[in-house]
């Protein structure tokens, strides 16, 4: 029996990425489930076999035209892969299979059309009834069985097949041509056991998907039979037991039909293939095609084909082998067999696999016998089939294989899953083969699948004891105690333990705490709360907003549901899902290969979009570049800000007065950001540095739990009265729509002149080291020209003066705005008269053009993408129908006045491909990313030159 | 001496409208300051008199191609008003004063091409010398004085005058021609006081205008005169203090441009007219043509005119007069004059004015002798100029005249200032006297002024203590004691009292409160804010986020500043301007008049645009509907959600553990709403009503203070703790992007199937009564096709199980998308295929679009326009070239997949003339506004049409 199941392919969800990915584990069965990778294409097949009986019958084929039945086998086949249109995915993968002399069971495909007319008809033509009879004498020929003999019996498989995969959508029913009379004869040739345990498969099969009887019918039988039994498993029952089983069974069809079982193998077959057809218009398969836009009409083809048994004693067996390491990637040939088994016995992983090779075998199956050793010559023709294959699919297979009495039978044969380190290396590998060139290496590899690569993951295979979900607000994932205060957190890590800082929110206050931590739990606040920002600013993990912990200070302990974690103990986060766990969940660390770089390298040649990074600080711009970012297209100013040494002043600057009191706060605040501008500038040095001038509106600055208020007050040296009156003063109702960005500028030039001047002198200086800086002074929020016109006047006065004072040094910095507010994008052609470059910031013109609050829209959002309403997470990939709309007005209207307007990305979505793709399409100069994700973009972006037909070297 | 300036008009300012308007005011002086209502156009002409000296002199007269100076006087001009171009308007209708054989003293116009000259060559071409000295000596023989002539000196006046009126922007010098020879000649004449007052006027202006001394140095000189006079009043001062005085004013000259003053009259002509050139490009008109896009290339051209004076004795008299009353709008000769006095004299309100005649008599000029019994031929004269000026201008002119010993001379005519009762009055008269059309009349009348004849206001004359300021939520006045509480309010309104509501900020508690008060005055929260929303729908007045105020309910009293208010004390609150008044202003109630009924019947056979309002309940509907209501744009249901009746039933709603217990409390809503909703369509009988589903976020309908979240808690039976957490878990971070609209429909779905439900039962029980309904309903915050999709399918299913339970009725709902995000507008082509109609909410728009929350704009919005980086708030107009181009994109986008699809505003822009014109523009079939600006869209709808060139129907 060979029913290795395809396991149903998801709808690709963006949340759900990268959950598997081992890094460097021995290969091992869990393998073939932790493969992150999506190969560009996945194709299905089920292979024939035996050397091919070479006398044809002209008479039996139907003219070309007319033909609606393909048969293959025996080294030839009526299709090829080009007809997945007529044969479905898997019906032309078969046919091709056979042709390139892979052994592959023999069988023929009913093409898709006529599931349109079985459809208008209700019944299978004639015709093609007739058609399927001559095919089904050519298996038998092949087989040298005969469907519905008694002492030597054919049986078949009943497959769908659609022109793409609908995996798991539609109706299969196998071992059909079994009855009473065959059952026998199968018993005589393989066993009662067998024999009898097949039949009574193929009766409940047949009875659930043809005759429409509910599986839970036969299966509680079964149960009752094993309770009987006292035994648990199948394999403990005699062929009597499954006997008495099936007297049942044909009792129930009985019963529910008002008709005995068919024994007649034809009605079986009519039935069966019916069957497939009607299952193209069932409720789940509309569904899916109305979710991945398949067309009704297609219709599916029916697969007919002879069924190979690889547990009909000790000269048979069942494997899946990997034409390359699928999670090294490399060129050996690796895999796992069963001797006696069918393939559901190695997903049911009930008896342990062993390998086929030396090269196969792990620390865990070190001694045991390989296929290579019992089974020489069935392997030899393995190993002359898979270099067939690879050859001919020019990619790693991922075969499925059956030794039936010493003949080795492939099933299928498909692009294999791997991780993303596997598939780089397999990529770049066979580029140096030269079975591919560099540009189809680069397209191959799954730009997302990078990111697994360069943050720490979880063990895939470990076991996730998942007690609370939150929002994935920064990537990566930490193992630590609880700790619930900053302070706690920078004790503890001092004494060498490593943390996870949980809080209910997170404020300036907690800085030293969060860098102190592994990562950070908080219990509200959304993907740009400051726990979010703050954590993706140092490139640590985080999971925030998480609504259903209860955190009890007082306690000194967090709640979920009935569970309680009391500081001290371990709990996981996993910042790329959200998922918190509890205890200690193994980690894999990164390790890039050579191939990596050399990947990344052709990646560049490519590409025409620049790839920049979001980098506040020189450790992070240093990062950045060695994961070869072109500059900095977002650095954000008021992260330091936020650095204990510097918020007291910050705060001072907000509670001043006048504009006096505030020019001598800002004072204090000029050298230190000066000095941070300097290390940014050196790290980055000859490529440029954009600046978003201070952005969040003012109250994000100030405390506000009383007992922080009274704190700062007495630090302040200010009454608590003012600092809380200003704390009120300044709240706002929706702070995303508040006093925030250039307006702050406009109300307070003070600050953006100091920023200004800080920025010009930190570039003098570092020039004056030899160093040459490129600035470019971006200005938040902007929605109208007025603001740009008179900020920049102000920026170019600050500037000026500065720069005067400095007549040796030749930096020019540029000016330009941030487009992160829908007017900005409508009103772009006036805008870019003011602005030199234009840098979208996507997240906010999302948020904006959405109306879509980041931070509130968890109450919705996931309903939204789960219910169909979204397909995609607008934060995650750009809104292309409307978000898209308004940047490619921007892009175009700020091209219309100004045809040299550089033109960049600095949301969230510059690391997305999805959205590289589209900002490349739409003629961006840049994006810009957190420094983890630049090789994923990188990459994104040269595939996005590929995909749009204008790379700029082919590789 | 007539020199009446004319008041500098500032820039138009929205937020500055309708301060003044008087409505049954008697007139009086002040009526010319009251005027609220701009004319269409305002011309500035002086005038020119005595008959004309036939005899002409050809050879004078250069070639009418290379004319630059032009002649008016004598019933003559070389000029005509269509020559605005080249004689700048004032020049262009002192010609055509001239023309009209008014008496207008002499003068010539420079061109304003010469200015262009001047500036080049920095001197005035001697052709244009030559020219204007020919002119000058026509003037001396009109007016039978010689320039320079020591015996009976002509004076003149110079006088800047450009294309387009740029009040008080340029320069001008008056009494030119005197010196100490001509000033003798005058004193002889006219009195020595007169001349050497006048002589030294004319030392100061020349000095300062062209010689550039700061004019404070000789008013301080003044000063210490009226100081050792000790007197205050010019009048006090003798000749002999005048001739004092100008020998000190002649040593300031010497001293500062070391030449002794100019006593030849000639260079004093030149520099004055060289100076009114130069001032074309100062500063301050550099600015002014900057802000009104004025280009520079046009030039001034500059005035040069006999003076005259009204000021010589007793047969002399000064005086301004209206040729229709400005108050009323009655057809009766109105003015004002003062014997032997000048322009400033009147302005300066020294004197009382005497009535022109007995129509102008008020109360307290009861008994004054006018002009018609004092000087009855001049009064005779003038009677006969103002009829034909009217009929030649065909609007109520606004005339200046001087009588200099008997004879009359006109020095301005212009469209005169009027109330708004007045406009609409004088444009119905004018148009039944076929003095305009119909379409003109509606053309004249400006929309926005007709709010101050809906609305009680304060009277324009009263005193203003205004002590702060806060938004302009709700317009209208109110004047009341204060009270802190909602109870308070309702205790002493029922005990008679009249008061002000009070509160930091105000919620559904205090409902009753405030439908008991005068008008609502809050500290905190915005436009938008429940008490701004709530006091708006309740057509109360409301000034909301009063930043100033202190509320302290402990001590019972209000702090502004220093300033403290006890509960009791009287203030005042004026909704369109959000001023906070001490005491008792006093109002001034509205009357419509026929002529009010009249108009805007006219205006409705005019325009295209329909008009509906946005009314809640059944008596704002019938309020409506008397205003010209021709449907409902909005109906909000929420609103009906906060009456205290149904509060609690609500928050049982929201407290719902699941859908089963939501669906009790729903049960209890629903009579109540589809009690409202049959009330409504009752009103409307017969009209559309466009019923919006549920909106706001949840979390606005359940207590915030904790004692009100014990209190509901206890009257819910629900715990405290549950409840407080279900408020943290609604609190959102921005309400406005959060989980609203039909987001909530989406979650749960039971609140809009029951909204729906009571809208249908409500529709089939009205029509039962045989009265028609048309029920539109609204889903609201759409923001993708899907979620329209889902709840138009949800919306039909619940209409057909109510509608088939009623087989009688034919009422056919139906159904819409309000557009009020950017991505809907972006998308409007894929949502119109689910929409009956789209309803434009530009509030929301224009919040998301712009990145602009308008409760928390206050903070730097009246800066940004205040310092012109915005011309208009964009709440107010539509921001045409952002905001605009969304409606623009959504109306289109929508038509294109729907052509039939009906569009129309129901933002408050709905109600703003402007806003109104462009949506006219853009094809939109309908504005919705509030009842009480109904009248307003009608008339504006009528004028957007006129101009469009596409009315409906000419008048």
């Amino acid at each position: 029996m060979t029913a290795r199941r395809t396991p149903p392919r998801k709808p690709r969800k963006k949340g759900a990425r990268s959950k598997a990915g081992a890094g460097k584990k021995a290969p091992q069965r869990s393998a073939r489930r932790s493969a992150g990778a999506a190969p560009p294409q996945s194709q299905a097949h089920k292979p024939a076999g035996r050397r091919p009986a070479r006398k044809t019958r002209a008479a039996a084929r139907p003219s070309r035209a007319a033909r609606r039945v393909f048969f293959f086998g025996d080294g030839r086949a009526d299709g090829r892969a080009e007809m997945r249109e007529t044969l479905g995915g898997k019906g032309a993968n078969l046919a091709e299979m056979t042709r390139l002399g892979v052994p592959v069971p023999p069988g023929f495909t009913i093409s898709s059309e006529v599931c349109a007319e079985f459809a208008a008809a209700g019944e299978i033509p004639d015709a093609v009834k007739r058609a399927a009879l001559l095919a089904l004498a050519r298996v038998e020929r092949s087989m040298g069985r005969r469907f519905g003999d008694a002492a030597n019996p054919l049986l078949v498989s009943v497959r769908s097949g659609a022109r793409v995969s609908m995996p798991g959508m539609m109706d299969t029913v196998l071992n059909l041509g079994l009855n009473r009379e065959t059952a026998r004869g199968l018993a005589a040739r393989a066993g009662a056991r067998f024999a009898y345990d097949s039949y009574r498969r193929f009766v409940q099969m047949f009875g659930d998907v043809v005759l429409g009887i509910p599986h839970d019918r036969f299966e509680s039988r079964l149960e009752e039979l094993k309770d009987a039994r006292r035994t648990e498993h199948d394999t403990d029952l005699s062929a009597a037991d499954w006997q008495a089983l099936l007297l049942e069974y044909e009792e129930i069809v009985q019963e529910r039909t008002g008709r005995p079982f068919p024994q007649d193998p034809h009605e079986q077959l009519w039935g069966a293939i019916a069957a497939v057809f009607r299952s193209w218009g069932n409720e789940r398969a509309r569904r899916y095609r109305q979710i991945h836009a398949i067309p009704g009409v297609w219709g599916t083809a029916v697969n007919v084909q002879a069924m190979v048994f690889g547990n009909m004693g000790d000269d048979c067996a069942t494997g899946v082998a990997f034409t390359r390491d699928p999670s090294s990637g490399d060129k050996r040939f690796y895999g796992e067999y069963m001797v006696n088994a069918q393939g559901e016995d190695v997903v049911a992983g009930i008896r342990t696999p062993l390998p086929v090779n030396r090269a196969s075998r792990s620390e865990s199956s070190g001694d045991l016998p390989t296929l290579e050793e019992r089974m020489p010559r069935a392997y030899r023709e393995l190993v002359r089939i898979y270099k067939r294959l690879e050859k001919h699919y020019r990619d790693m297979q991922d075969m499925e294989f059956t030794i039936e009495r010493g003949k080795l039978w492939v099933l299928q044969t498909r692009n294999g899953k791997r991780t993303a380190n596997a598939a780089v290396k397999i990529a770049v590998d066979m580029a140096k083969e030269g079975l591919i060139d560099r540009g189809e290496a680069v397209a191959r590899v799954d730009a997302e699948s990078l990111d697994q690569l360069l943050h720490p993951t979880l063990d895939p295979a470990a076991v996730r004891d998942v007690v609370a979900k939150g929002l994935p607000a920064s990537p990566g994932a930490a193992v630590g105690r609880i700790v619930l205060s900053a302070d706690d957190a920078e004790a503890q890590s001092r004494a060498g333990e490593k943390v996870i800082l949980v809080r209910v929110e997170t404020s300036p206050e907690d800085i030293h705490g969060m860098d102190a931590a592994e990562g950070i739990l908080t219990a509200r606040g959304g993907m740009t709360s400051h726990a979010a920002v703050v954590a993706r600013g140092m490139g640590k993990c985080c999971v925030a907003g998480c609504g259903a912990l209860r955190v009890d200070y007082a306690a000194g302990e967090m709640r979920v549901g009935p569970r309680v974690f009391r500081a001290g103990d371990f709990i996981t986060l996993d910042g790329s899902s959200g998922e918190v766990m509890a205890g200690e969940v193994p980690m894999v660390l990164p390790e890039l290969g050579s191939a990596f770089g050399e990947l990344m390298r052709w990646a560049d040649r490519i590409r025409r979009v620049g790839v920049r990074t979001n980098a506040d600080s020189p450790a992070d711009a240093k990062l950045a570049r060695e994961f070869g970012a072109e500059g900095i297209g977002l650095c954000r100013t008021e992260h330091m800000f936020f650095e204990p040494g510097q918020i007291l002043a910050v705060r001072e600057m907000i509670l001043a007065p006048d504009a006096e009191s505030r020019e001598r706060a800002l004072a204090k605040l000029l050298p230190v950001q000066q000095r941070d501008f300097e290390g940014i500038f050196a790290a980055m040095a000859g490529l440029p540095v954009t600046i978003r001038l201070l952005d969040p509106p003012m109250h994000e600055f100030l405390p506000h739990a009383d007992e922080d208020i009274r704190a700062v007050a007495a630090a302040l040296g200010a009454a608590t009265a003012t600092l809380r009156a200003k704390v009120d003063e300044l709240r706002e109702f929706n702070p995303m729509l508040g006093h925030r960005g250039c307006r702050l500028g406009l109300s307070f030039p003070e600050i953006y002149a100091m920023q200004v001047r800080a920025i010009a002198q930190a570039a003098c200086a570092v020039e004056m080291r030899g160093v040459k800086v490129q600035p470019e002074i971006m200005l938040p929020l902007v929605s109208h020209v007025g603001e740009l016109e008179r900020l920049r006047a102000l920026v170019e006065g600050e500037l000026s003066a500065v720069l005067a004072a400095h007549p040796g040094v030749r930096v020019r910095p540029s000016i330009g705005a941030m487009i992160e507010v829908p007017r900005a994008a409508l009103t772009a052609d006036q805008l870019a008269l003011h602005a030199d470059f234009f840098s979208f910031g996507t997240n906010d013109l999302t948020q904006t053009g959405y109306a879509l609050s980041r931070d509130d829209a968890g109450k919705f959002l996931p309903d939204y993408i789960e219910g169909g309403i979204l397909h995609d997470d607008p934060f995650v990939s750009v809104d292309e129908e409307g978000i898209g709309r308004l940047m490619r007005i921007g892009v175009e209207g700020g091209r219309r006045t100004r045809p040299e307007l550089k033109v960049g990305v600095c949301g969230e979505h510059g690391g997305d491909p999805k959205s590289i793709r589209f900002c490349a399409e739409l003629g961006f100069d840049y994006v810009s990313c957190s420094p983890y994700r630049v090789p994923v973009a990188r990459l994104a972006a040269a595939q996005a030159a590929l995909s749009l037909g204008n790379p700029r070297r082919r590789a």
